[in-house]
């Protein structure tokens, strides 16, 4: 195992009518006058945005407002919280929404105490100080709830990028699994597939013995299994969203991960599709994932062995690589139960893209060296990209 | 799933050296004069002392030193502790030792804030300040370096009892795996044993549906139930001991128990042994938890087989209460294989003291009503403790 270090000081508020302690919460963590950072839609018409707005009077906080957060968070928001943030003297930002809104309120909290452009963050410069950050969480998936990272996309060019920092954790999340259950089943499910997106990308390590975090994210991938078919078949099913909430948290806090290379592989190849087709992440995660572990797989088809009979049932029949392939196919068949897309057409994704995906995925990511590979469970260059997108068809 | 608060804001420095940082770390969370607390014997012997205060010295904090705790730590030395604290001046604690003497380092940190008898606390009332703890862990088992808990034995009528709170939770923790390598392994089975009671007192819930944290909780028992025996053969086993400490701190952090009833009857029903025995913490939970789950298996038969097909690879033979049975007794084997005591005469305990442990579990503790009742995941009385102490003959 790797040394680590691991600090997660989020005050997680869980469960029925959790947004009305949102006052409390902000007052509990310094707040005096706050941004409350949306999306719109059904944040709105629920009342839900009423109710954090109550709560927060009740408490004698004052605030303002920007909506209009959109799925994968463009900068022009971001440049916008920053100049109402300095203009009303705003010293706490709460989001009301999902992963999206939590990462355009982490941006604009760094870039309000920041003299250059926010977007230095994302092309890799560390993020130091930020305002503090609240959540009222409406979605199980990103998981950026608990987590340091955030992702945004710049419009010039439709790059996306991710930026991390203990900054970035929130000082509170309240998570209500009630406010999840009017989520379509589609968006229920893309969340879902997100979250075992998470799961596995610290799965698949190069760090060895590491048991107990390899139980721990096995265990999280089958309560994901067992329960998002649950709130498939049946939205309103509290328990099922609240276990999907937790594990979605669990997921991305990274007590599963600690002490242990992570990949990122899939992540980095998916951001080129939702930046290019502005498709849901999870959507675009189901179709890539099932390719890049398939392109993945002899670089240690022990590793996927062992998921494929842990968590997916597979029977072991002495040909490891069978068997890591048999769970890969049990993943993807388990993703289009849910409704997932399968490959590129589903996905609405176009071949002809694929160079240029492969292209910017290589060279235009600030993770990436410049020199167009992509670091993760293996080393894959431009070809292996691009072979990993024809997988996809 | 109940609702719940979470907050854990404690800083893992975890890894090979970590012990360097504790000046770093003190001075992080704002202490300048420190309590250095701890037992004895190999703390000292190992050069460990020595680092961790060159460690303060180097970042220009001023210390003092209060040895001497005991397994089953006690009141008197607590005592001392808060005298030293005042005189001194300290303003920070720092636990070098194992649960003993961070749980010691908890208790003198809440009594030197407060004008009462610290022993309050361990009789239900609530811990709302104290001295700032951190800790340097050098066994794996009680999980007090990431829990709001304390346990202490009062030396008049050494009676054993816990107080929690959220300002015990340790500002910091150290967790060095090469620490723990030189432990016996006696030491080192006991600690496990305790991990893995506090797994299943989480487990043992009556509250429905809680898929993520029983799949967390199976996890770590899991691990715990393959790296163990890696340490017993091979104490010098770095990552074997690294597992299992990540995994001691995961099972008691509550992360995995949120949201759910709990259980701890045999950690309640043990106190009294560790009390009147002085025997090992896990040792006695070692002989009391197969007890007890025997005892209590036919409140919900599934609960016991759920946990004995999915860990310990029971297989279901269609007879819940058969399946349930078997797990327990594979629990116990393990228990015993790795040279943990069966019965109380391989504890030191005897039949004779049957009727006082009884009624003093269940008029004695502050945690039961007074009623002679203990409650967890049933309600016992004085008979039922009487007939679970029986079943450890």
């Amino acid at each position: 195992m790797d040394n680590f270090s691991f600090y997660a000081p989020t005050y997680f508020a869980f469960g029925k009518g959790a947004e009305n302690r949102a006052g409390e919460l902000v007052e509990k963590f310094g707040g005096t006058k706050v941004l409350i950072h949306y999306g719109g839609g059904s944040v709105v018409r629920s009342g839900l945005l009423d109710r954090v707005k109550k709560s927060l009077s009740d408490a004698g906080i004052g605030y303002v407002e920007l909506g209009g957060v959109k799925p994968n968070p463009r900068s022009g928001l971001v440049y916008q919280g920053i100049d109402i943030c300095r203009q009303e003297g705003v010293d706490f930002i709460l989001a009301v929404g999902g992963g999206s809104t939590i990462d355009s309120s982490k941006a604009i909290a760094a870039g309000t105490l920041y003299d250059g452009d926010f977007w230095d963050f994302y092309e890799g410069k560390q993020v130091t100080k930020a305002l503090p950050v609240g959540t009222v969480l409406t979605i199980a998936a990103a998981g950026s709830e608990g987590s340091p990272d955030s992702v945004i996309t710049k419009e010039e060019g439709m790059i996306k990028r991710g930026a991390s920092g203990p900054a970035y954790r929130p000082k509170f999340s309240i998570m209500n699994p009630e406010l999840t259950c009017t989520l379509s089943p589609y968006q229920t499910a893309a969340g879902a597939t997100d979250i075992i997106a998470h799961l596995y990308e610290r799965y698949l390590t190069n760090t060895k013995n590491v048991q107990t975090t390899d139980r721990m994210i096995e265990a999280l991938i089958m309560a994901m299994v067992e329960e998002t078919p649950k709130v498939i078949a049946d939205p309103y099913d509290y328990d099922a969203r609240a276990n999907i909430m937790w594990a979605g948290m669990m997921a991305h806090n990274n007590s599963c991960g600690v002490g242990r290379s992570q990949d990122w592989t899939s992540h980095q190849i998916e951001h080129e599709l939702s930046a290019l087709y502005d498709c849901a992440h999870g959507a675009g995660l189901a179709v890539t994932m099932p390719a890049v572990f398939r392109y993945n797989m002899k670089h240690d088809p022990a590793r996927f062995a062992q998921i494929a009979t842990r968590v997916w049932g597979v029977k072991d029949n002495g040909n490891v690589e069978e068997t890591a392939l048999a769970g890969i196919d049990a993943l993807q068949e388990f993703l289009c139960s849910i409704g997932m897309p399968r490959n590129f057409e589903e996905l609405g994704a176009n071949e002809a893209d694929i160079d240029y995906l492969a292209h910017t995925c290589c060279y235009g990511d600030a993770e990436s060296d410049g020199n167009g590979k992509v670091y993760g469970f293996t080393v894959l260059s431009e070809e292996d990209v691009r072979n990993i997108y024809r997988l996809m068809l």
